[in-house]
């Protein structure tokens, strides 16, 4: 029988004549951790050593694409293992970036992959067939009146996901326990009032202890979303708020670019097999450097079929505008939400007629 | 009153004539993330958006220091707001490094730091003055069995610490429950034997819940430390590891993904502050690439006055050999710990020669 393996695709750069020993260097690094010669087990030398797959060069000089074969059982069918077999210690060299993964049937089946998904936060929205619309609540600092103020403005706007700026934690000047109960009743009014069904996700962060405590008091006044940095709170803490919370799940990228793993693998593959609904990205033209087709890429990556895992959502991103949605759309197609932020503050007292026009134009583009 | 913040150097790529604007865009996406011109809020103005300290040219063309004055506050005084303020969105943008923080006088109290430092390590294994002794249990795959055989020959050879292989996590060939019991109990047995005080540290990984039931099986079989990838985990996981479980910490830099993040600031300081015992980083000259100059920076991190936080213990490793042991003393002095593994095991059958040879040699240096 076949053991399954992980097809893992790196980015690695050596010389030409360098590239098949470094192939096999990564494939022992990303396994056993130790000279293959010196491994006496049969078993550990044919299940457990990575094998090198293929080596392929690119259109770069000096640029290989290395593929490895990683035995599907040391990633112990967990989010932690699983980052550190795929990009553990060889995170550490500069010269490997992780590209791609492709999984062995019925992998994914040890995940929980999205709760909601596109159909789901479609209907807990009230949207059938069109994209959706998501705004922050910013900036920090400011009070939980004010706070809550805004998201009442952008929920009578018709605005689906209003958000915390993910800056907003658990600081002294508006703590979780304070600010969440209030912009969760200043959207609740706005809804009985519009009959509208926009929902909230507040920012989820710090110790497993203290998350465990803040999905008590998002849910004991009815919020539906957390909004959640994966790399910040640790990816497995992020599957196990996936497995215990009933939360619909918006995955940030924060702190997710500090260690080169492909933004399409990592923001949208991976974040969607460890539960999210709908992931955040830096699109391109704003203000990161994030190329079109890597953002197509996560998107893709994010809806294409897979198993039983749902579609999510892609959330493009950081430093968007109200002119940008025809093009947006036209980019990322219906199942999109798109997030515009500092774009609908900067309108000041004019905020209100912003917000609609933003959503306005998603309806009838 | 002037209003505590952290002072945080960036390595940014940018042209001469647009450093400026550059440095002030950055502050802004550190702090309020959006544009500040919208901000109505005086204190927020004052308190909250970050403030740019100092622009200095390198030596580098086209490369500057930014220094930002981020408000203590806005960290939430926890681990994980507190690597979003540093390094959240700009982790996303490739032409931004983080370089080092200077925090407040107090800033660190509100954090564990080391419970054991080098002292508290010194004292556990019952060595005064030379450099501690760490090898790791590998490879992959192998059976219980042979993990503890190989646990027990490393111990009567009297090497301090044996740990895990970062690896080995709660596999089926080799589960936590299984593995940690057996391999204590190998290393007690041959502590009895030679009146030795060697220490296990296995490895901790996967959820909040896996992390508290591997704690609770450590603690029942007598293992006083613990391996961990707070990259892995997650670093306010890590963090509750510290205030909870009573075991030593030995910090591990799988996923650290060094290249943005600055190996000194992540692995010394940062992970110290978080309160790891010693810190793992990959030495020159082994299979990684950091330079020497990085390498002594990490471990002058490890050990600089720091407030009331103990100095820990510095790890070099990555492909270290017994031969290196008096050059690896010359570099690093007495308060560190020396990790062969790899370059032990290929010894085959002289295992036990090659151990007692490294602890002889790092005894005698």
């Amino acid at each position: 029988m076949k053991l399954p393996r992980l097809l893992v695709t790196y980015k690695v750069g050596a010389a030409p004549d360098d590239i098949e020993a470094r192939a096999r260097a990564l494939a022992a690094e990303q396994s056993v951790e130790m000279p293959v010669e010196a491994i006496g087990d049969a078993r550990v030398l044919a299940e457990v050593v990575a094998t090198v797959e293929s080596v392929r060069a690119t259109s770069t000089p000096d640029a290989f694409d290395v593929t490895l074969g990683l035995a599907a059982d040391t990633t112990g069918h967990e989010a932690s293992q699983l980052a550190n077999m795929l990009f553990g210690n060889c995170s550490l060299q500069p010269e490997v970036q992780l590209h791609d993964v492709i999984f062995p049937p019925g992998y994914a089946s040890a995940f929980p992959g999205p709760a909601f998904g596109v159909a789901g936060l479609r209907e807990r929205v009230g949207a059938t067939a069109r994209p959706l619309t998501c705004t922050a609540l910013k900036p920090q600092g400011s009070t939980v009146a004010h706070l809550a103020h805004l998201a009442g403005t952008f929920a009578r706007a018709g605005i689906d996901v209003v958000k915390d700026d993910h800056g907003l934690a658990n600081q002294s000047y508006s703590t979780f326990a304070e600010r969440v109960p209030a912009v969760q009743a200043a959207i609740a009014a706005a809804n009985r009032e519009t009959g509208g069904r926009t929902i909230y996700a507040p920012t989820f962060s710090g110790s497993p202890k203290a998350i465990a405590e803040q999905a008590r008091i998002a849910r004991d006044c009815g919020v539906g979303m957390a909004l959640v940095a994966p790399m910040l709170v640790g990816l497995p803490v992020f599957v196990e708020m996936r497995r215990e919370f009933g939360l619909a799940l918006l995955a940030h990228p924060a702190f997710a670019g500090a260690s080169r793993v492909a933004p399409a693998l990592l923001l949208g593959k991976l974040f969607r097999l460890f539960g999210a609904d709908a992931t955040i990205f830096p699109n391109h033209g704003g203000r990161f450097g994030y190329s079109r087709e890597t953002c197509l890429g996560i998107a893709a990556a994010a809806r294409a079929p897979w198993e039983d895992l749902a579609p999510i959502v892609p959330v493009p991103a950081g430093g968007m505008s109200v002119e940008r949605v025809p093009e947006m759309i036209s980019d990322y197609g219906m199942d999109t939400m798109l997030l515009i932020g500092g774009g609908l503050l900067t309108a000041g007292d004019a905020l209100p007629g912003r917000s609609r026009e933003f959503v306005r134009r998603v309806r009838e583009t």
